[in-house]
C-alpha cells in the first residue's frame, strides 16, 4: 500500500493506547506529533477516549488548535467538557476561531453560562463571534440549532465572472461547497446554483440568467428530526436555512442529518429495551445505573400488581394450580405480543408510514393476534390436554390465552398512538412500559376468562 | 410563499389520493400531468404506494421516463418489481437509461434473472449497458453493491485548464461533483481534487502539482455497514472504490449511506421487537403473522419450560403458594435486565464501542446487577414483609431477586458477546430470545435459592 493513500482500516489497539500513555508520560512530545500527525482526528477522538483525563487535556493543550478543534468537537460530550474545564478561555476561544459556526457553538453550549461569555469575549474575529453568538440562540434540536452560518452567496445582479472571483475568496471559508444560494439584494433566497452549473456557463452571463429558482428550504425553527427525515427522503446534501422574510440565515449539510439519523435510532432502541438516557457499555456503573433503575423499577411494581391480582384468585389454588404455574406463560406472551405491535407502530410513525385511521389499524391488529393466537393457543391445548389429561382445564387455559394476546396487541398498537396523537413521544410506550401492563392486564384477563369456562 | 420556493412540507393527504384516484379512473392525462409535474419523485412514490397495482402502472407509462425512472427507485421493492413485470423489457430499458448506474443496477436486480438479460439486451448506451453489467456482478452488500460508475476522473499529466474543460463535458453525466479523482496512466487512484481546488488554482497548473495525494478509499468487496461507519465516523461525502491494484472503480455518496444506516438501525430495533424480517405497518397480515409468530413460538415453549420448573417444586405449594405468586414478578425481571444488558452490547458493538475483554464487560455487568439487584430487593423485601408478615419469606424472594437478576445480567452480556466473536448478528440474541432463556433460567433459579433459604 502506498503511504499516501488510505484504505479506511483504522483500528483502535491496546499496543497503541499503551504506546500513547508511555508517550505522554515521559512528556516525549516529539513523538507524540509525529504519531498524531498522521492520524485522523476522528481517530484521535477515539484514543482520547480510552484516556485520563489529564492525559486527554496533555495531548490537547500540545496539539495544534487547526487539530484539537476538530478533536474535541469528536469527543462525546461528556468527555470534551471535562477536558474544555481544564483550559483557559483564552485557549477555548482559540478552538473556536478554527471551527465553523455550527461547530463552534455546540462546543461553546457545552460550557457552564458565565464561560461561555468569557469565551466569546476572546474570539478576535469580530464576524465569526457575531455568527456563533446567533448560533446560540436558537433551540439545539431546531434548524437553527443545526446549521452553519458557512455558505457560498451570490447575488444574483452579479455575471458568472464575478461571481467565480467572489466564490474563489469566499470558498476559503467554507470546506465543502455543495449549493451556491442566490439572494436578491434583500437577501432573500430566491434560488440556487451548483459549482458544475457555474463551470458549464459562460463568463458574461449574468446569474439572473442562469440561476435555478426551484430550491428546497427550511425554516429556522423546524425541527431537527423532521428536517432529517425530508434531507433522507429527498437525497439533498445540503438546505438552506431561513426566517419568516426568507432572509437566508445558514446551511444545515448531510453529515449533521447522518448524527441526527444515528442518534435517534438509538435512543429508540433504548427506549424499546428499557434504558432511560443515551449511556453506552463504557459508562460508569453510576450513570448506567440511573438509566436502568426506573424501568425495572417499573416491571417490580407491575410484578407486584399481578401478585396481587393472583392473591384474588386465591381460592382456585386447591383445584386449580395449574391455572398458576401458567402465569408466566401468559405474562411473557403478553408482553411479547405488546412490544412486537408497538414496535411497529413506533417504527411506522417514526417512517411517517402509519395510515389510515386509529380504528382501522387497531381492527387489522386485532386479526393478526387472533390468527397468532389461534395458532399458538391449538399447541398450548394439546400440551395441556396431553400433560394433565384434562380437556376443560386445556381449553380454559388455551381460551384465555387467545384472549390475552388480542388484548395486547390492541394495547401495543393503540397507546403508542395515542402518545403520538398527543404530541408525546411514542417510543416510550415500548418495552417495559407496554411489557408491565401488558402483564397486569393478561393476568387479570386469563383469570377472569379461566373462571368462566370452568365455571367457578 | 412564492412560487418557485419550496418550503419542505409535503403532507400526503386522504384527500389528494382520492383526487389522483379519480384521476386516473376517469384517464384524465391531461390533469395527470399537470398535478404530477409539480410533485417530486419521492412523493410521487408515497402516492403510488397508497393506490393500486393498476392505477400505479398507469401513471407510470403515462409520466416520462425522466420522472418514472427516480420514482421506480424510490418505492419499495415489493411495490417496484411488482409494476416492473406490468412494463416490457423495452419500457424498462428506457426507464434504466435515464438512471445513475447504481441505481438502474439495483432496479435490474429486482428482475427474475432471464427478464435481466432482455432488459439489459435492450439498452442502446453500450457504456452505460457495460458499467451496470460490471455492477450487477458484485455483492449488494458490499462496496461494488454500493458505488456507481459516475464520477469525475482526471489524470494526473493535465492542466488545470485541460482538466476544467473535461470536467464540463464528465459533469453533464454526474449530478453531484463531490470530488475530482487523480488517477495516473494505469487508471491507479493516486489523489483528489475538490471543484473549489481546481477553481482557486491557476489555469496553466498541473494537476500532478495541485492534487491532493491523501485519499480515503475502500476496497471494492468491502462490507456496506463497515463503509456506513467510517463515512459517517469521518463525515465523509463521498469515497472512491478500488480494486485490489488501486484501480478506480467507481465512488460511494453519503446519500446511499444515510440509506444503508437507516436499514440497519431498522433491523437491530425489529429484531429486538421480535420480528425477524423487515415488515411495516401496512403489510398484509400474512406477512406480519410470518415475522411475528415465530418469535412468539419460542415464548411459548419458553413458558411450557418455565410450567414444567414449577411443577418440579410442587411439593411446596403447600407451605409456600407465596412463592408461586411471585413467578411472573421474577420473570418479568429477568427479562427485563437481559434486554437491556444485551441491547447495550448490541449498540455497543454496531458503534465498535465495546472495548475491553470479555470478562471485563461481565465483571462491570456483575457489579451494576448487584447495585440494581440490592436497591429493588430492598423495596421487594418490605412489602412481602408487609404482606406476608414473613419475614424469611421476604427474605427469600427478595435474596432471589437479586441472584436472578445478576444472572439475567450476565446472560444479557454473554450472549450478544459470543454470537458476535462467532460472527452472527448480536441483535438476534436481543429480545424475545433473551426473555425466554432469561424466564426459564430465572423461574429455575428462584426456586432453588428459595429452598436453600426457607430450608425446604
Amino acid at each position: 500500500m502506498e503511504e499516501n493513500k488510505e484504505h479506511i482500516t483504522f483500528e483502535i489497539s491496546e499496543e497503541l493506547i499503551a504506546r500513547v500513555e508511555h508517550i505522554v508520560d515521559t512528556e516525549n512530545d516529539a513523538e507524540a506529533l509525529e504519531l498524531f500527525n498522521d492520524l485522523h482526528y476522528a481517530d484521535i477522538a477515539e484514543i482520547l477516549d480510552e484516556l485520563s483525563l489529564d492525559q486527554a487535556t496533555y495531548i490537547i493543550k500540545l496539539l495544534d488548535s487547526e487539530k484539537t478543534s476538530d478533536i474535541l468537537s469528536e469527543l462525546d460530550e461528556d468527555v470534551s467538557s471535562k477536558i474544555l474545564r481544564n483550559l483557559s478561555a483564552k485557549e477555548i476561544a482559540e478552538e473556536i476561531e478554527e471551527l465553523d459556526t455550527d461547530d463552534a457553538a455546540d462546543l461553546i453550549a457545552e460550557l457552564p453560562e458565565d464561560r461561555q461569555k468569557e469565551v466569546i469575549d476572546k474570539i478576535e474575529d469580530e464576524e465569526h463571534k457575531a455568527e456563533i453568538e446567533e448560533l446560540l440562540t436558537y433551540d439545539e434540536h431546531s434548524a437553527g440549532g443545526l446549521m452553519a452560518k458557512e455558505l457560498v452567496k451570490v447575488y444574483e445582479t452579479w455575471t458568472v465572472a464575478g461571481c467565480l472571483r467572489k466564490i474563489r475568496s469566499q470558498a476559503k471559508y467554507v470546506k465543502r461547497v455543495h449549493s451556491i444560494y442566490v439572494v436578491d439584494k434583500q437577501e432573500k433566497l430566491i434560488g440556487r446554483l451548483s459549482l458544475k452549473d457555474l463551470l458549464i456557463a459562460k463568463n458574461e452571463s449574468k446569474i439572473a440568467d442562469i440561476y435555478i429558482p426551484k430550491v428546497d428550504y427550511v425554516h429556522v425553527n423546524d425541527d431537527a428530526e423532521e428536517i432529517a427525515k425530508v434531507m433522507a427522503k429527498y437525497d439533498l446534501e445540503a438546505v438552506p436555512v431561513v426566517d419568516d422574510e426568507k432572509t437566508l440565515l445558514g446551511r444545515i449539510t448531510i453529515d449533521d442529518i447522518v448524527d441526527v439519523i444515528k442518534e435517534e435510532a438509538e435512543k429508540d432502541y433504548q427506549l424499546a429495551a428499557g434504558i432511560t438516557q443515551d449511556v453506552d457499555a463504557e459508562d460508569s456503573i453510576f450513570d448506567l445505573t440511573k438509566a436502568r433503575l426506573p424501568w425495572l423499577f417499573l416491571g417490580l411494581v407491575g410484578g407486584v400488581g399481578a401478585f396481587i391480582i393472583m392473591e384474588g384468585f386465591k381460592e382456585f389454588f386447591e383445584s386449580y394450580v395449574v391455572l398458576f404455574l401458567f402465569t408466566p406463560l401468559i405474562a411473557a406472551m403478553a408482553g411479547n405480543v405488546g412490544v412486537q405491535s408497538s414496535a411497529i407502530i413506533v417504527q411506522g410513525l417514526a417512517n411517517d408510514d402509519v395510515k389510515g385511521s386509529i380504528n382501522n389499524r387497531l381492527f387489522k391488529e386485532m386479526l393478526l393476534a387472533i390468527l397468532n393466537g389461534v395458532i399458538l393457543a391449538i399447541f398450548l391445548f394439546l400440551f395441556v390436554w396431553w400433560w394433565e389429561n384434562n380437556e376443560m382445564t386445556a381449553l380454559a387455559i388455551s381460551t384465555s390465552l387467545i384472549v390475552v394476546i388480542v388484548v395486547a396487541g390492541l394495547i401495543g398498537t393503540f397507546i403508542p398512538l395515542f402518545l403520538d396523537k398527543r404530541g408525546i413521544d411514542p417510543a416510550i410506550a415500548t418495552g417495559p412500559f407496554i411489557t408491565t401492563s401488558n402483564d397486569i392486564f393478561g393476568i387479570l384477563i386469563y383469570f377472569w376468562i379461566a373462571k368462566l369456562i370452568l365455571g367457578i
